[in-house]
């Protein structure tokens, strides 16, 4: 049987997964990602995990995908990543390579989720889409003509990082009106601060602790009308960031993944009325958002993905 | 001698030219766009030329090239341009090959400049680029790896309509704010319209209809406040536009072509500037823009550049 190695490394933990040619996890396990040593400590706790899923699953890996944040596609290495527990630049490739005597190949998370959604999930007939990841940020792949946009630096897709509002709210990268600090789990928590600052109520919500992303959608369906302004505010933002976005590389299907979007019509509905609104007509009627095919333990799949693609 | 013809077809007149594969010009000529019965004939009368231009150059093309406003790369047609004699779609591929029975390859003028940029312009060595067109308008090629972006229906790399302020400029397109009502020749008149309007006045300019945009470059040029605060506003806005951009494909150049382009540093240096104010931190150092080193002639260049790249 051919078998690949899938990673997910997050800031917190980092799961690993080993997957057919079918996006059938056949082993999956996961570690934290700080407490260790060094990198090369790091990479040899996932090799003892990888050593294990490999007896267990009955046959070798053929290659190692891994998604990690800053992670370039070209060099291998995770690069002066913000949430990393180490600082500057991480051979991750050579080290896990070195580990494992396996090809290992690297990128960000966003752009393995396309992979996943290309090889196994929804997009497996289409030739040119964007997928948007929204979670704690908002990420981004962009696939042209069956392939993934890295770009020269293997930087491309920052979609997060489109200023859409001059002089808006202070991202994390230090410019001002990133779309992330909008639209994304963080952005709908701060538009709900903002909210609850002017004086408004959300149902529910007695206290800024308890907002949550998940806690307005589920105010924003149950009716009440600070949150579903929120959540209207969100799509509106989302809308025209993606319909600008369009105009760039003419996809014919936006998927949004992760957590935001398992919202489900909360916020599709409105996504897609603002993105009509916005959209340039050339485009009217050819390209569309949906939500995401792929399974909750999809970043192991994308990884995996990542992994089959370049060995074939 | 190997030889392609390069046509570029303009609301008012068409180029026809023929190239060799250094990007020398064996012959060139133009006739009206306008004033044909019928695509057929406008066709035939292109056929004419081109085959004159067989004769002179003592060699017979291999294939032929054309850039033309609202061309589907995929299609081999226009479609719905809005300044073509001829409304709805032109099978205008389809008729060249009937006309001179050679391979006929077609795409929008600035995706054609792009190309010619590739092969022979400044970015021969250069994997993932952005051509900018401004002119009367604004268009984009995006380059990934070599290859144009036209996105899954032809149509891709639309950056004169990204909308940069909501609410803002009526565009022809029917939205508002769209970046070539602000960073354009069209764009530039505007802006100094408005100043005129406000009471402001411009060095050498008595009314409205003296107003155009190398005007207003020239006035700058020779200190007037009013003319360089358009020219900064103009810059501020391509280069928040163009920041956006290396967000999603990342590239390692931005070309600037044509009309407004020829003003040299006097909208490139305000331009990069602003650029580097609203780049990510991540690309800094790492992307720059330059103008385009296309000679006068690019638009038959690029599309013979088209040609050349569609049959090797």
């Amino acid at each position: 049987m051919k078998l690949v190695a899938g990673i997910d490394i997050g800031g917190t933990n980092t799961e690993i997964g080993i997957a057919d040619q079918e996006g059938n996890i056949l082993f999956s396990e996961t570690i934290p990602t700080t407490g260790h040593h060094n990198p090369e400590a790091y990479v040899h706790a996932i090799g003892i995990v990888l050593r294990t899923g490999i007896v267990r699953s009955k046959s070798d890996i053929l290659a190692i995908g891994i998604g990690a944040p800053s992670a370039n596609y070209f060099s291998g290495c995770i690069e002066y990543a913000p949430n990393m527990p180490w600082e500057g630049i991480i051979p991750l490739a050579a080290l896990m390579e070195k580990e494992m005597g396996k090809p290992t190949f690297v990128t960000n998370d966003a752009n393995a989720a396309a992979l996943g959604e290309m090889i196994f999930g929804a997009a497996k007939f289409v030739k040119d889409f964007v997928l948007v990841t929204l979670g704690t940020g908002l990420g981004s792949g962009f696939v042209v003509n069956n392939e993934v946009i890295y770009g020269h630096d293997g930087f491309a897709g920052e979609l997060g990082h489109v200023i859409i509002e001059e002089n808006g709210r202070l991202c994390g990268c230090g410019r001002k009106g990133c779309l992330e600090t909008y639209v994304s789990a963080t952005g709908v928590v701060w538009s709900a601060k903002d909210a609850l600052r002017e004086g408004k109520s959300i149902a529910g919500i007695t206290n800024e602790n308890e907002l949550s992303a998940r806690a307005i959608a589920e105010a924003a369906e149950a009716g009440d009308e600070t949150a579903k302004s929120i959540v209207d505010a969100t799509a509106r933002k989302l809308g025209f960031a993606l319909a600008n976005v369009v105009a760039i590389t003419s996809p014919s299907i936006i998927y949004l993944y992760g957590g935001v979007a398992r919202s489900g019509d909360t916020i599709l509905v409105p996504t897609r009325k603002y993105f009509g609104d916005y959209l340039l007509r050339n485009y009217a009627g050819k390209v569309r958002i949906e939500l995401s095919a792929l399974p909750e333990n999809a970043a192991v799949l994308g990884a995996a993905a990542l992994a089959w693609k370049a060995i074939f």
